[in-house]
């Protein structure tokens, strides 16, 4: 036990990362909010309302990849992961740790790529930070960012409240980030035009949020894929969800690269889509502002609380947590 | 220009760090808000009233000195920047990156500090990540922490408030952090029993408030110590500060061991004290919650705005911000 040691499955959104964090984390620091464990944490407080906070580290190989950069994550990871509890970002700080003899032009380009997420995702960068190390103890260069919001009175999104009868959407295709970094790092050597779908995506769902405001889930698919996501959903609701195979949205490059990888999409990470989950009217208000949203499952009241997909071929089979993984340092 | 690259200076607290963030953050990020650069960004809503918001991130070598450790340090930094805005904390952050290969004990030793650090500050960790590099590509731990809070209404402290007639005043003795650091890194040879003073003071900050609201500054002197700090508060608010050098409290073996490294506790890292500015009448309501506290200097207006120390001897010399780094990686 004394010598156990972390490795890069405990950073990897799979089942190991949660083992840690109860282990670990949650055995010293549980309060009462922590332990919930969603993408963001909301605290209720007579004067303020209810606010919501998160943070998250960018450690993306390589810096710069097509569709985005460390920088562009930095800012869409975190505002998407403030976006699940329905808050309206107040602002995003951003603290540097830098490796000593890391070019000036290449901060400078990874800056401005922050200041075009930000203004995208109408957030000001308030605070921030930057630390320097020695060369050999870090690797160019890591990001936080943390990101706190409003959120609207009548605002209840969260990864517990799926609903039996509610429909999953997915707001575009999958697997497209991970597949680009996978090719970035010649981990395969066909050609693709496939890029990564980083974006901030905050302004979308309070556009649907104002018409539509009964919606119950919105998750990021990041490490782990629409498969982690889910079964976090699966578990923190207490219910069963049922995908259809048939209607996951994946562009052909990235079906046809994973099927000779051997390899799922629905484990792959995504930096720019939304699981949203709710009611079965949401669908044209979620297609208004997502037009490439669409169905892919649905909720059911069952206790077993399990993912299932329904396969191209009638089959069902169960679908489980990531276990190891799938690529490192993909954010 | 291209080939500039960054170096351990650019984060060390001194010249260098301000003209970094000058010339390639605050070009880019500009906003109304970060380029204030006090220690916490205050953010003003209507619906919310007033929230401080800061952030730091923590890759102290080595992880466990005499007086704290990393985990103890992530708590204390960040809650002390969030009380320079007389804020009360809200919640805390705290994101892991780990290097594949660290010791679970190591780590849970850090996480029993920062949970005992939290309950000093009486705070809630309340949102968190975790990222894992390789080996070789980071340095066992690297914490970063971020801060919300909300400052009472007639509270109004900011390092551009300090004024004509105030005076300044130093909560204990200066240096031990940086030189507890100093000897761990085996960097002199002579015994010392001096430890890191690395402490949440947010408590105390706040008793002072509730008795004596008036208070203009309060700034912790961490990375460029006390005559970085100074610079700062006298670059922003306008006005000159005169030192006394015969006022500093600095423990003896500080003192001794300064003096034969030819070092100044001036420009040392602090991790538990505070600058305090504000109206002579203060001075016994700071006293109360800091024992040790006591003044060290007065505030002139002066549009020269410069930092001067009274030399034991009466002489008259202006102490400028650090250039380069006395120590990497102390906080």
């Amino acid at each position: 036990m004394k010598d156990e040691a972390i490795t890069l499955n405990h950073g990897a959104g799979g089942r190991q990362m949660h083992q840690f964090i109860n282990n670990v984390i949650l055995k010293e620091l549980s309060n009462g909010i922590l332990e919930r464990l969603d993408d963001s944490a909301v605290i209720k407080n007579s004067k303020h309302g209810r606010l919501a906070m998160t943070t998250d580290s960018y450690v993306v190989s390589p810096l710069f990849f097509p569709g985005g950069d460390i920088g562009r994550l930095a800012v869409s990871g975190t505002i998407n992961d403030l976006t699940t509890s329905g808050a309206i970002p107040l602002g995003l700080s951003l603290a540097f740790i830098l490796e000593d003899g890391v070019k000036l032009e290449v901060l400078e380009r990874i800056v401005h790529s922050i200041a075009i997420a930000a203004k995208e995702a109408n957030v000001k960068i308030i605070t921030g930070d930057t630390k320097v190390v020695e060369q050999g103890k870090g690797d160019k260069i890591f990001i936080n960012t943390c990101a706190i919001g409003s959120i609207p009175d009548h605002i209840n999104l969260s990864s517990y409240n799926a609903t039996d009868g509610d429909i999953v959407m997915i707001t575009g295709a999958i697997g497209n980030h991970e597949i680009t970094l996978m090719k970035e790092r010649e981990l395969f050597d066909f050609d693709t035009t496939v890029t990564s779908d980083a974006a901030p995506l905050n302004i979308q769902v309070q556009s649907i949020l104002e018409n539509f405001p009964k919606l119950n889930v919105v998750k990021d698919p990041t490490r782990g894929g629409v498969a982690s996501a889910l079964n976090e959903i699966v578990d923190h609701s207490n219910c069963s969800i049922i995908l259809q195979e048939q209607a996951l949205p994946i562009d052909p490059e990235v079906a046809n690269i994973s099927e000779l990888l051997g390899l799922d999409p629905l484990y792959m990470a995504n930096e720019g889509k939304f699981i949203i989950i709710g009611p079965a009217e949401m669908h044209d208000h979620v297609r208004e502002f997502f037009p490439d949203a669409v169905t892919i499952g649905k909720v059911k009241k069952d206790k077993k609380a399990v993912l299932l997909l329904e396969t191209k071929f009638g089959g069902l089979r169960r679908v489980g947590m990531l276990e190891t993984t799938q690529l490192p340092r993909i954010c």
